[in-house]
Order: structure tokens, then C-alpha cells, then sequence
């Protein structure tokens, strides 16, 4: 049989921080949408598990080591990546200890901690911005 | 940048036929695990959703036009495919119509449809029992 081909697997991390009142962006140091702010994530590597992508990529990016706190889905339009289909699995994460120190590292050019009140009126890379909404972290802002 | 290579992405459907009681299952007709009961399911194609994926194989393999009802999760150990590192995300499915005539197809060498108080006694290819027990389908059972 012909080794299939399958669409490209990421993981990206909506990280809640400041007791669940702000959440961790980067702005991204590379194209597709360079310059532009995004959830931390990447491709997974053979031979981790997604939750293990997601961990790492974090810390990559962010300096922060997280805990997953729940899936919160699939997300696998063939259009959300302008470089071709990738497939993204999402994760609602926190900090692992109270030590953290955020900080931009790896393809991030720098990191935002964003107040959950503003980020609907942000303009997100990919479906970045449905990815948060589908978590629910934005329902019953006051 | 070079091409990302990430695991293969798979899709597996838990199909609950006859009022919930049964579950559908095929025999492999290929390797690995060949002639051994599995769930429906195979490899996610470039240009489509999970979801469609999801729902093709079964049509594929079961005969079944299938409805999605719910996410049960992603399984991604590395060692879950003798084959090399594949990523299943797996649905629990129901018949999208009453009138669906269950038949082996493609890669299923035969249809077994299994009433869910004898699943646990099976055994069953790659970590499909895992995928079985982790969707909660053979909870309470009497």
C-alpha cells in the first residue's frame, strides 16, 4: 500500500492566566499572518502524543509550562491554513505552578498578556479567534 | 521553511445501531491486525473535515450513512499502529436514517454487528477498546 497522505497535525494552547482573567497571545515571527497575534502552538511531532505537542510548543513559545485542562475540539476546515490543510486540535490550559515566567522565545516575536474583556474587538491569525470562542472562556464576560 | 512532517491522522466511528443496544464492527480484511474486529474508520484525505472523513469511511466500510453525535476524543500514543505514528480522532455515531442496510465494504472483509454486553469480552485491533471505553457506551450495562 502507498503511504497515505493526511493533512498536517498541529495543537494550539488557549493558556488562562492572572486567576482566569487574561489569556497568553504571541505575535508571530513568521508567515502565513507574520506580525500577526495567535494562539502559541505548532505541528506535532512524530512520536509524541498531542498532548505532549501542546505542552512543548507552550513552553517553546511562551516560556510557560502548562497543564491541559480539557479538549477543546477539532478544528480541520481544509482553508484555515493558507500553506494547506492542516488539521488543529486545541487545548484549555493553565500554568503549572504559580512560578511561571512568561516570556517570547522560539517563532514567537513577542508575547501579549491579553484581559479576556478585549480580546473579541482582536484580530487573530487562522481561525484563531473561533478556537477561543468555541473554549466558552468569553462567555459571561461582564 | 522544509514541509512539517507530523503522524498520519486517522478518524474511527463507534456506530450504536437497533435502539443503542448494538455496536457496528468490521473485520479487517488488511494488515495489520488483519481478520481482526475493529471500528470503521481509515485515513482523513487532504481537503476534507474530520467530520467527513468520519463519515465517509463509515459509508465506505459499514454501508452506513452515519450521523455524528459527539466527539469522544484523540488518541495519540505513538505505539497505538505497528505501521509508525498515527493520530485517531474518534466520534460516536448513530444511523442518519432508519432504512440504513448494513453490508461489508471496501477494506472490511465482514460486518459484525455486536450487542454492547459482549464487547468487553472481545478482543479488538489497534487501542479500539480503549476508544470503546473511553466513549462510556458500555457504562451501566446490566
Amino acid at each position: 500500500m502507498p503511504k497515505p497522505v493526511t493533512p498536517l497535525l498541529t495543537t494550539d494552547a488557549v493558556i488562562l492566566i492572572n486567576n482566569n482573567k487574561d489569556l497568553v497571545l504571541i505575535r508571530r515571527k513568521n508567515p502565513p499572518f507574520q506580525s500577526e497575534l495567535a494562539l502559541p502552538g505548532g505541528f506535532v511531532d512524530i512520536g509524541e502524543t498531542v498532548e505532549q505537542a501542546c505542552i512543548r510548543e507552550a513552553k517553546e513559545e511562551t516560556n510557560i509550562n502548562i497543564k491541559i485542562i480539557r479538549l477543546i475540539g477539532i478544528f480541520s476546515d481544509p482553508k484555515r491554513d493558507p500553506r494547506g490543510h492542516t488539521v488543529s486540535i486545541a487545548y484549555l490550559c493553565e500554568p503549572k505552578t504559580k512560578n511561571e515566567k512568561p516570556k517570547a522565545k522560539d517563532d514567537a516575536a513577542a508575547l501579549e498578556i491579553i484581559s479576556l474583556s478585549k480580546i473579541s474587538s482582536l484580530k487573530l491569525a487562522f481561525d484563531h479567534m473561533k478556537i477561543i470562542e468555541s473554549s466558552g472562556i468569553l462567555n459571561n464576560l461582564n
